[in-house]
């Protein structure tokens, strides 16, 4: 069967502030040493498996030219523009909608597209794997990560340690960020994975559960399908996709499916959460710093910096995240960088928008 | 007795650095809120006892428009270029040869260029009375600071509290930068100030030590000053002036001299020796931050921020010093500052001229 993949790029995530901005949202920043952008570097990951003429792009109007610029073989067409933002399961839909339409039944990856994966070969091959299960059973198919640690920041998924068809394990129930105590004890025990965020299905089966789970979305999709190539396309997405409900695909499908099941991911995934993050990607020097750009470093420790033209020196720091960019630098203590969104919103109240 | 003044602004300081540049030293810069540069402060708080006519400026010839830029209403002539930096007493021997030809004998301030007073008022009548004493006595008159801490930058004067006239007190001997013990113990006494390198007396007297103590400097100063206005004046400092020996005045003539009073000076006296000074002068936030430019703090405490036009956001910051400049910002822990030289030998090595 065909195999097609939705990349969701409509994030406008905050934590890479300053680099990223409203105008430039992490997936189409370039956060590790190879210069490619996070969104480059996930077309990339899948072209083996899937050819970029069978890649879609789901994104805001105004992240479209980035799209192109960034990803110039992919076809114009195959950036879906959402009118709004309406959480993962609309953007989904709306994916789901034009992949049947150009391909009639077909294999759907949905991949979010600001991750970062470091053993790609291991990647495929779950990837592969998922789609002979959700070809050959109608599955829906989650990639889930072996945890590292009790992470709060992520939901779990409980899964059947002793149903399982080949590596893939079927899927108990959906967790929601749990607090650092229940985290702990999904570490402890064997039944938990991250919830990644990775879905691999047919369009035919996620498109059936629309139908029973979300019907009036499912409704308002199909008479958005119907205009898809014609001359009224663009005013009947704008009438109708706003109106869907805001909703995510797990709250939305998949804690309310059955015949679900999970791949156990182990291929290196980082959601690279923020500037910490550099710290797992980058290799620091011997003083345990990483450091680009123009910098001069004296007496300076576990620091990441990131400069560019201009020098930085330091001098007796540790533990700072240093970032340059041409009209703002910020200079955050690493255990205070989640305090990025306080200077955002400073900025937002003193109408100073040109930094967000 | 007419007033002069000779004001020594040939120092490169570094300290100040990445604002401080070999094009631009501390003298220079404006550190405090008011805008005015240290060498415009300086001018201004004798111009009550001198007039600007009166004031020489002794500097390296790559700063004589820098000075003619900040004191606009300075005589171009008053601007005496060293060819090259030879310690204070071939400087001060070169302000006399000049000050003598022009005003033949007369009273002459000696000023260091880059320190800063608070109470003017009172600096200038510690100077009217050094001038009446220099006048009366032929002594050499240096002005002691009152010590605050057990400083072991500065050099001491050891003054003999029995031997007073008026406010001033004849001095025992100079004393070099001691270390901390010895330095505490000179604060536990009541017979040291600090040595702050400002000077009166009057021409011929210095000049009678000149002939006395430093005879070859002194012979050649006359044929300096022979030339002095005419058509060899140039060549002829340019030829003598780098052989005279690099020495200070404190180990060329104070040392060896008798008949020396020190006036105790409590005017808020500071050497502004490094970034660390801009905490006496300028006021804090309720933060304990001394903030300037274009800075958007958040849990920073403590912190003195020189910002310009880009933004620099903090985070969880303390005890740090940023300073941005157009090509370069540094960012030092306090008690590091010091450190700043390591900065600078760096640069050197690395052929980076453009940021010394």
């Amino acid at each position: 069967m065909e195999k097609t993949a939705l990349i969701m790029a409509g994030g406008r995530g905050e934590r890479f502030w300053p680099r990223s901005r409203k105008n430039l949202p992490k997936q189409f920043l370039s956060l590790t040493d190879d210069g490619k952008t996070m969104i480059q570097l996930t077309v990339e990951r899948i072209l083996p498996l899937v050819s970029i003429e069978n890649v879609y792009i789901a994104t805001n109007r105004q992240y479209a030219a980035l799209v192109k610029e960034q990803l110039p073989h992919l076809p114009q067409s195959n950036i879906l523009c959402e009118p709004v933002g309406r959480n993962t399961a609309p953007c989904i839909a709306l994916g789901a909608a034009h992949i049947a339409k150009k391909h009639g039944d077909a294999l759907m990856m949905v991949l979010p597209s600001d991750h970062l994966i470091k053993y790609n070969s291991m990647f495929q091959s779950v990837l592969k794997e998922s789609c002979k299960l959700a070809e050959e059973r109608d599955s829906l198919v989650t990639i889930g990560i072996t945890p590292d640690y009790a992470e709060t920041g992520y939901g779990y998924i409980k899964f059947k340690g002793d149903v399982n068809i080949g590596t893939a394990f079927e899927v108990e129930r959906f967790v929601e960020k749990p607090n650092l105590e229940l985290a702990k004890e999904y570490l402890a025990s064997d039944e938990y994975l991250w919830n990644s965020g990775m879905f691999i299905w047919k369009v035919s089966t996620i498109l059936d559960k629309f139908k029973q789970l979300l019907p009036d979305t499912y409704e308002g999709l199909m008479d958005i399908q119907a205009a898809i190539d014609t001359s009224a396309e663009q005013e009947v997405l704008e009438r109708i996709f706003p109106d869907f409900p805001s909703i995510s695909i797990d709250y939305g499908i998949m804690e309310k499916s059955e015949n679900i099941y999970t791949i156990p991911g182990n291929f290196g995934w980082d959601d690279v959460g923020s500037w910490l993050a550099i710290e797992r990607i980058k290799k620091s020097n011997e003083n345990g710093n990483i450091i680009t750009g123009n910098v001069l470093s004296i007496s300076t420790e576990n620091c990441i910096i990131e400069g560019r033209e201009k020098l930085i020196a330091t001098i007796g720091l540790e533990d700072l995240v240093i970032v340059d960019t041409d009209d703002a630098i910020l200079i955050s203590d690493k255990t205070k960088t989640a305090d990025i969104k306080k200077v955002l919103e400073t900025l937002r109240i003193c109408n100073r928008d040109e930094y967000l």
